[in-house]
């Protein structure tokens, strides 16, 4: 799929099929979530991939209301910061960098034709503890988002339809 | 451009030829930069566009050291997080959703062959601080990165070379 096609098209996909998704189409996501830039190129990031029904409901239980599509999910990942390899005079840009991971999460299983739905983690902290206890995470590993992925049942991508909105772009100057 | 092509090859570009970005890219960069998923939808971003010589002198200037190649780029786009607009019980995600755009923005540009290089300014309080002032911003607008744009002097996309590391990444439990 044409890379502005992905991403003008990428929407949110909450119902899914019982399709499994094929680990070497995984791999290529975790890929593409390890490919971004990130801070001095620090790489501080780790992915728990998770594809067990009864672990996909525990994760959703753990992370609020709007966590339930990970249920039906083929997959979640769990992107994380690692905050040991974080850039030491500014370790919250651990906090973009997972963003970075995640979008390119998204972006390139839209263009395997797969769904996904992106679920906020941090900075709700008590998902966080939740999740850091649910995976018995190292203390400088820190839950960032959640990617639920999957076939999707119904459409895919929506209709391309212009996002643009003039007001919120300034041109040279505010 | 294939979005796994896009995905897997982009790379930095801190050299830039003096060609213009046609004003048609710039508009499709900043679609593809509101065109990515924000908390609750709270499309809580903002974006000054600048193309004038000084002004990107002055950007730089006002970013530190790595800011440097943003002289000689054809265009710097300022992302901003409009926290009037973010997502009340945890305004915080406001920096996820300014990362989501940023990389929208280098995707896209990498697909129509334009370079690109992620100049970080938050959580660095000293260029937030700056840039808010040379731009005069409200002050519900917080600097959230700068990407400078232009025509690669040189390679636009590095060789495809996996970026996968095994390591990073757990099955189903940490």
């Amino acid at each position: 799929m044409d890379a502005l096609e992905a991403i003008f098209t990428r929407r949110s996909v909450r119902k899914f099929t019982n399709k499994p998704i094929e680990e070497e189409k995984l791999r290529q996501i975790l890929e593409a979530a390890m490919s971004g830039p990130s801070c001095v190129n620090a790489r501080d990031w780790a992915f728990v991939v998770v594809t067990e029904k009864e672990k996909l409901r525990q994760m959703a239980q753990a992370n609020g209301r709007p966590a339930q599509p990970l249920k039906e999910a083929a997959a979640g990942i769990l992107v994380c910061g690692d905050l040991q390899r974080a850039f030491g005079p500014a370790p919250e840009y651990w906090v973009i960098d997972g963003a970075i991971a995640a979008q390119n999460i998204c972006l390139s299983a839209q263009a395997m034709g797969i769904g996904s739905v992106w679920l906020g983690t941090w900075p709700q902290m008590d998902r966080v503890e939740n999740q850091r206890r649910l995976f018995d995470l190292p203390e400088t590993v820190t839950p960032h988002s959640i990617i639920a992925l999957g076939y999707p049942a119904g459409e895919s991508a929506a209709p391309r339809e212009s996002r643009y909105e003039e007001d919120r772009v300034h041109w040279e100057k505010w």
